[in-house]
């Protein structure tokens, strides 16, 4: 089904992995929603993925771009703008990596140029995003940029390890960026807080399967997916959300605001008996 | 311009004035999106208002109700369910009114006559109105019920007076309430904290304009308007939010996650000098 | 042990019902750190209690006062600096109870009457106990003012009922008369967010041992208990907090901002298998 | 006057500067309170202050130690336990430095080497510091670790540049870590948010004068100065607030939960007249 909520809109999509991915899952609702965008991945991630797929399936092109490189990025922007035939409306930066977490490094226990590259490639690559489209004025007026983002910004989640003090650093970077990207240019910025999401990038941290099964059960409407995901963004990208920005906004059945959830509590009153 | 966004959901609105109110703004656009709904009103706020107008626009019947009073909450939810043809899928709750505001007593002088009469109509009301949804059964699955907040529920603003406390209990409403009406029904339940609104309820605070002014240079995108704000409420009542829930969302130009602007900064050190 | 804290400061302690409470911790540590006090109760509570042997213990007076009574809080407020030989250097407000909860009333199925007078106990008489002290300027300058509050303000606990909806009621009061106490008398008001304590009072609420169980295990430090939060409010009342206002402390071992512990996670992973 | 809150306890103090530092002031009262310490800070910034008077008053030793250098580190907590004679009770990190501030690069227009810095000194120190004392067992059981922050980590203070961010990430490792330090070694992590306080430091920021003026209007009880944070840091680190962790604490005269004061909006609405 599809509302044309997005119709005419130009945009940009980072993070389009395989058909797992939130990013990919938005990439083809905006494509059913009537807007046309560009999609970007790192060199090496495209090699593993399969975006060429989604690019044909939403007659989009595909820009390799490392998000840690601001030339790579103007390139990213200038040709986009050229493909698209004008400026930007919305912006999806879908990346997030932890080397700590890739080779086993406990938090108490961090390699820290590991800790370096996963902040550079999981937050610092928004800052960058943004201040290229910044600088090149490459977004038009009422233009929306969102960043995923997690719940373990605010909680601790022990197997979530620095990637958590990334995300923290992420959300502040769309409040501070955001801030002067509204008042000079009438862009909104935001993130969203998406429930633990079996993604390919998801399930390479520790005891993610049992840790999906808990949130389920912790949140009142369940998890929310990758598609619901891609639902929720295309609302923020649309004309009805123009209002809304500096905002790190849960999408999670729930989650965020349950303290305990009845079924959690029966597994360990059970448990403890 | 429609997007069809509500086409076949059913709905009731509460609080629908005047032209200025969130509420008849919300039921205007909810009618163009090609949803249905009742309009329901206090008697008393009726024949102050024009809601008929509103009524013949849209199509809509009205039925009066205190929302303070549960056999008017359950009249209203029967009929409208005969009338509208089915259950319901969405909610608009934007109620609330302060009696020691209108009297003139400062919070620091309090007449708890006044301030239990406030409780009630602004903030209990909800939970009346969402226990008379819930125990009759009356919501469709994955319906969505908001209710209008601001942002007085977490910061002072000293002229909201005993509001500030009624929307901190309407939002703690949306908590609790949205947990068992999501584990049971899986129904949404999400409070809007919208900017400050010149609608004619919100005139009756004191030093109102100044402080819209204020608002809308605190803001990095100006003040959100009724208008605006109707346009995000329908986005949480469609289907592209269905996992958004227990939220209080800040609908505001961002002035919730600024301390202070530039511009605000300027003024005031131009009056220091 | 002692530190003379509050060495010639004096005070009114509310809801000392038995060697449980954390207001009688809470006295027991005040009279050791060199503070006096009144101690005021319910007459009802009274009645049941052992408010009599602290009294005895700790050289105080008790004057009982409803705490919904403005008459009853102004014969206490008059009388304890009548007894105590000055004003009131600060005040511990550890009241709440709901009907709902006592007389077996689910969230979904409330008595109104009920709600309205649990409201009036646990949150209202915090209101009207410091427009009492305000208005009779009985309050020296950089007092202290400290209500006991829960996390159910804040997320969601399913069993807590509209305990919750009152303790954001509670905390939003702080915030509120924080300002002008703040403001026109430098007194300052904060809440404390407690661990779930093994108090009589609380071991009203359903299930309420897995609970603490379950608390102990989401906290880093496990649960503070009613000696810990004594000793946290010596902190607020001293001299070396005197710009802390307006704040919800919160006091749990962590829990609060802890998404999922190791333990509950290995207790739930060992569950589903 | 001295409570001996801290007879007997050993600790790290970083960032003592001048007399004008939190750090300083801290160490000045900490020593009052009976704690003995040794000052670190790093070799340049030594060079410009007169951090050894303040040892010889202290009567304390200085290492120095350059916070981002795990090897300076792992030299300091061994020297500090050698020359306190036994583990560590407490530790203040104070530290923070923007070189995109310093050198005058606006927020849209970031030098990312720059930024790559100022993240860590200002915010992996704190991780590394913890990691040094958490492999060393350097810590004992229920010792305090405290780092200053301010809340621009939550809300945007244009200004304050990627200082924002680094608090931010600062604030998250301060829960990250906590976590671990709470579960393996019964220690508590927590941050203050300060007011904006005219430390030598402070006063690179732009405009941070006007800033300050317009904090103390904002503030019911008025700016938290640099000696009363000193003092409520004593409760940190004492035995009073021992299941206080994870948190970041507002010390700021209440600015962090008001939305505007009266004053403000005098001052605004007469400018706009």
């Amino acid at each position: 089904m599809s509302y044309n909520l997005l119709k005419g809109k130009r945009g940009i999509i980072f993070g389009a992995l395989d058909e797992n991915s939130i990013a990919w899952k938005t990439a083809e609702r905006v494509h059913e929603e009537g807007g046309t965008f560009v999609l970007t991945n790192a060199p090496i991630a495209m090699r593993m993925g399969s975006i060429k797929q989604l690019a044909e399936k939403t007659g989009s092109e595909i820009i390799p771009a490392d998000a840690t490189k601001v030339e790579d990025l103007e390139n990213l922007v200038e040709k986009s703008m050229e493909i698209l035939g004008g400026k930007i409306d919305f912006v999806l930066h879908s990346i997030g990596m932890s080397v700590n977490v890739r080779k086993g490094k406990h938090y108490t226990d961090m390699n820290y140029d590991f800790t370096t590259k996963g902040w550079d490639v999981s937050a610092v690559s928004f800052h960058k995003t943004m201040q290229v489209l910044y600088k090149k004025d490459a977004m038009n007026e009422w233009g929306s940029i969102v960043a995923l983002s997690y719940m373990a910004a605010q909680r601790v989640f022990p197997d979530y390890n620095d990637m958590a003090d990334n995300k923290a650093y992420l959300e502040s970077i769309a409040r501070s960026f955001g801030y002067f990207f509204g008042k000079d240019k009438k862009v909104r910025v935001n993130t969203i807080s998406q429930s633990p999401t079996p993604t390919t990038a998801g399930t390479g941290v520790k005891g993610f399967d049992g840790f999906i099964a808990f949130a389920e059960k912790m949140s009142p409407l369940g998890n929310a997916t990758a598609l619901e995901c891609a639902d929720y963004t295309l609302t923020l990208f649309s004309d009805l959300t123009r209002k809304v920005t500096l905002q790190n906004l849960f999408h999670d059945g729930g989650f965020s605001n349950t303290g305990v959830s009845q079924e959690v509590m029966e597994t360990f009153v059970k448990d403890q008996e």
